[in-house]
């Protein structure tokens, strides 16, 4: 049997241990979702960056970076951070550099893991059947915003965890994951009301991006499931 | 309208602002139901000490001291960490050291908030009066379990958070303060299960020590509010 865990923000990630663990990374609102869609569409593959300064090093080598920081796009990118950005047209068979405020941060936290995935609602099937398949230990690390814990990270690692618990896989002996699955389990049947209390939505409302949300929130538009090699995300 | 937030662990403290707020610790088992069930039992006044080492020069100085890592009593500890040891014969109007795994530290990050002060099931309703009549905002710092998230903690920091919202005089933008209320909503009226969830409570179980469970778990044993004065708790 398989462990689980949850780490609910990037800041506790130093008191987990990940070595020979799958450590899935999640930040629902929004840049896992935009990496499972960039990677539908086609996209070659992704280089996750932690800092600005870095982002725009790759920006001037060349390469076509999408940088965002509090939710807005920095002067100097190609793309801010939506979805609906990164159609087939603008992706496919390209590699893109990305930095984001969480994100891409959480994605550098658990890079010494055995495996760095990514996870979102867009392939949560496609997750939880690669998973199943590893006879690994899985630590779902939440993105969160800005060190903290937020619900919408949360949400989704209760989905996951929930569905590698029924499968009879995996166990925990982790109180994150029990919590993460009640908060699933409170939200799951009314979600379009439960959302009202994310911050993050209030946040990108008054940044007028909060149309992304809907599709941040549906299950399985792609069977993608993206792993960190190197320094790069690819799609085997 | 003042605020109210959650911290999920000390490991994420740094990530809040806790300039004028009044931070509640809450180490439910057991930290702060033993400081609770002290002072109800006329102890004068609390050294808490994050470092063993600080435990130990107390005692060589004369002190009583309480120390306990991973559940069990240091040797050189006058006493462990069960509430049950604290009955008005033993700590009646003397100064007692303590020193335990998560709760003492939490205390000690803390310490530069506005006011620091205890809460925990037994002293309940008297933390949400005093709270009620300070009009400041208010941080809930949750000891965890070296680091991380636990469920005692967060049910405590739910019911709390509950009560002030309830009240009128509170409000929140925080994501912790409403996962919080949802788990204690989730787990109040069936709590004898859902302490089974409880990773601390297994532990506890393992060395013989679950016995106080169901008693840090108990509403209002206290009206005292233990508060931070200088290095000291003392009730006013």
């Amino acid at each position: 049997m398989n462990k689980i865990e949850v780490c609910f923000s990037p800041s506790v990630f130093s008191h987990f241990d990940s070595t020979d663990k799958i450590v899935v990374v999640v930040d629902i609102l929004r840049a896992t979702s935009v990496i499972c869609t960039m990677f539908k569409n086609g996209v070659k593959e992704i280089i996750p960056v932690r800092d600005v300064e870095e982002a725009k090093a790759y920006k001037e080598k060349g390469f076509l970076v999408v940088a965002e920081r509090n939710g807005e796009k920095l002067d100097f990118a190609d793309f801010g951070n939506s979805p609906f950005y990164f159609t087939p047209e603008t992706v496919d068979g390209k590699t893109i550099v990305y930095s984001t405020t969480n994100g891409t941060n959480a994605i550098t936290v658990g890079k010494d893991a055995s495996v760095v995935t990514i996870g979102s609602f867009l392939n949560f099937s496609a997750v939880v059947k690669y998973l199943s398949a590893q006879q690994k230990d899985v630590l779902v690390l939440c993105a969160g915003w800005k060190g903290k814990f937020c619900l919408e990270d949360t949400l989704f690692a209760g989905a996951l965890s929930n569905e590698l618990m029924q499968s009879g896989l995996f166990d925990t002996k982790c109180d994150s994951v029990y919590a993460a699955i009640d908060l699933w389990d409170a939200a799951k049947d009314t979600m379009d009301t439960y959302i009202e209390k994310v911050a993050q939505k209030h946040r990108l409302k008054k940044l007028g991006l909060d149309n992304v949300i809907g599709y941040c929130f549906s299950f399985d538009q792609t069977d993608k499931v993206p792993v960190l090699e190197g320094n790069r995300l690819v799609c085997k």
